[in-house]
């Protein structure tokens, strides 16, 4: 696909600055970026955007004079994002239930859905319109898949479970795994607490790969609306985590944790089991949260602390050598004395 | 199903204070339990409990006089689970093995096994009796499933691997993977070290989803019987790890590592490799094992140190930048005599 | 299979002492080692090696006399390897595409290639010379696959990710997922950003189960020829990996990280993104890497620093509780000359 300069220019409702006839046939970033592509560059990167090999370059409305043709929007990455999808047009997959997929029975299909080949949609399941299951998923036993959402392959959504619209599971994900339960005897032998719950995805939700989210003991394991989580991540049983949090890389939540609104988690964050974590927070990566949290806090560390404090921590930890040798030096001055008043 | 608390109080054999009559007809966690549900608490949760919408509540034998109907025991978290059960009847699955399931030459299957869709059992394998496998596992050749083990969907179990009896393994996990093992020349040329023994597991283990437990170079890959290990655990190849140990989230145990029975290691755990951890033991959360441990401990930190001197580490680290102040402020003090006495 | 004593030492081209004519039918670790089998020690368990069970032992050429038939080797483990692999065959699997995998339309398959039961090779994919793929295996639209690699059961390659020769690949990991990129509104609203880049794995890598590599936004995300990376690694997107790079098990890199060549990441590290980390260097296991870091360094801790450094660090933390005492002591000592000056 080629596009001129001009036509992307109206298609991000940006300011062209340079020619309007330059064809455009891709879309990538700065140190791919070839004589038909667009990329795009924000400060302090902008001046030296200027020496990449693009053939034109999007940039920030606050921007400078450029020595390339350029568009200027407010937010460059929103229209380099669009501009992404325009150049790479969607794959085509035949419509429809594959004959080398298994349904089970009692199966509830709705409209425009596409089911590959060896994707299994076990008894009693709902799949809403639009649904598209790759290759060697496994949707359980009653459980439910809403509208437009897509499950990549080797994904598990064991039975019971429900996911809501607009949901995005990358491959090899698994949701509704039984919770870690156990009851231990004196004689340490651990007994399985039947994980009879389920888990409960809302919508706009989208999952990273080989993430666990497991079921609830009784009741749901709930992921709120438009919460995104990437790979790695470990779910434990009964969590509610809010709305719109980011859950980076290798973290893990454990059970029975609940969590509110807007919540960012560095990577490999890790959480104590039966907390409240408040809203509207970021807790930097490695964060180790042990305790109940407040609302609107950003902290570090583990035990987590303030983010500023835990910084003041690092830089003292690294003067702790020197701090050691100052108290030596001063037991010495000090027995000094003492010899002397004596 | 619905059962009256009398005979509910019957089947966890406990005392029962209420109407025998009242119907029950689930059981749930106290956060969604309504008018028909039975639940349970716990101190320092008793209390809090009288205002809870279930019909009754399963309570330790030793709690007070409580407004509502309760059946009171000995352990109400065992009771609550025989009522999960109770109440949960289990899927149904056809029986036997799906015509879309891939059996190999030379297996050998035994009585009441279950095989779903696309399932694959290759050459030489054997599954005993009442094996249950979801679609897309894969048992490789020459491996062994004991009696009454289950395989959730995306398991893979490679060859030459051994499973007890009753063991389950949650979706997308692996055994029997290569181990991590390579020579390296002077030139950083990395070569393969075959990796040829095999996993076993023993009898009536529980493993997460997305677990690792590497094969070994050569012997075995040992799991211990009544282990459970939670999601996303690595375990490397030659490990020897005991009997009734919990392995929480995310930890990851390095190759060649010989740990005791009763062992429990909380989530985000890691150990060096090619040490003894003794027994009854418990790591708290984000542990690092960098030494042989003698049996017995109750260790927290990275390196371990004892959990008490560790939670009093945290203490001082606070105070850190407080001694810094006390530093300076003693160096000034003994300055200014320093110069009064010149 | 079976051979003499002599056999092996020409097979290593070792040294032999003892007597030629001994039989070994296996090659296993020294625990195991029983009356038939070979084995290897290197220092300092040579002497050690002298009780165990095998009928002979593999030992550096520089040991000292030994009271077992040995064989004089310069490198132990590299000769122990290479009877790994000649006394465990390979295991044999049907050549060709089995009737029950699917291949989509417009697939190139080269010669000798071994496609097991419901693997999907989707349209427009490309399999080299002898690739194997094991069951339950996906193969994206567009997606190459190099000469002589295997992917393991449920191994995903998203659409137009390429991998290169000799790649080996673990089960369940996932290579092409979706990066982890959204803008996010000030109303906390996360849009995902399109991941239209892909995934190049260069020739002789070997990735572990679990393993998640993100595709590129735009562009590729590389990891480069000789690296082998284990279990439960997260790689995120646009992160450039040099060649013959260790990267040991549940270590996360952040997306658009660039790594030199030669360097060793232990278990559990992490870095945040868009750092260039030099070559040459080893990040001890827990590494926390926050900046740029140059060429040929060994490093530990979070935030890292020089390895040394750190080990004393570690001294003086757990000398604190002391410190904090002698200060103590230092305060009261000036409070009493404080006393008498007045």
């Amino acid at each position: 696909m080629t596009k001129t300069l001009g036509e992307i220019a109206a298609l991000v409702g940006g300011r062209l600055a340079g020619n309007a006839a330059v064809l455009i046939s891709g879309a990538t970033n700065i140190e791919s970026a070839g004589a038909e592509d667009i990329t795009f560059a924000v400060e302090p990167h902008v001046s030296e955007a200027e020496a990449c090999g693009a053939a034109a370059v999007i940039l920030p409305d606050t921007a400078a004079d450029f020595s390339k043709p350029a568009v200027y929007v407010k937010d460059p990455r929103a229209a380099f994002a669009l501009l992404l999808e325009v150049f790479t047009p969607p794959l085509k997959f035949p419509p429809g239930i594959s004959d080398l997929a298994y349904i089970g029975p009692d199966v509830r299909i709705g409209q425009g859905v596409t089911v590959m080949p060896f994707a299994v949609v076990d008894a009693h399941a709902v799949l809403g319109n639009r649904v598209i299951l790759y290759p060697h998923t496994y949707v359980g036993q009653y459980a439910e898949i809403g509208d437009d959402t897509t499950l990549y392959s080797n994904v598990t959504v064991r039975e019971r479970c429900r996911l809501g619209q607009r949901v995005i599971v990358h491959s090899s994900t698994v949701i509704g795994a039984d919770g870690f339960g156990f009851t231990t005897s004196k004689e340490h032998v651990h007994t399985k607490v039947p994980q009879v719950g389920n888990v409960v995805i809302e919508d706009d939700v989208e999952i990273g790969a080989h993430v666990g989210i497991d079921r609830a003991t009784a009741g749901s394991t709930v992921i709120g609306h438009g919460t995104k989580v990437d790979n790695l991540v470990h779910i434990g049983h009964n969590c509610r985590i809010g709305a719109n949090n980011l859950i980076v890389a290798q973290t893990g939540i454990s059970g029975s944790t609940v969590v509110g609104d807007n919540v960012t988690f560095g990577g490999q964050v890790g959480t104590v089991g039966h907390i409240h974590i408040g809203g509207n927070s970021v807790y930097a990566a490695r964060s180790g949260i042990t305790n109940d949290m407040p609302e609107g806090v950003f902290c570090a560390g583990f035990p987590t602390q303030p983010h500023q404090e835990w910084l003041r921590t690092q830089v003292i930890l690294k003067k702790l050598p020197e701090l050691l040798k100052r108290v030596t030096e001063l037991e010495k001055k000090v027995a000094r004395y003492e010899g002397q008043e004596k």
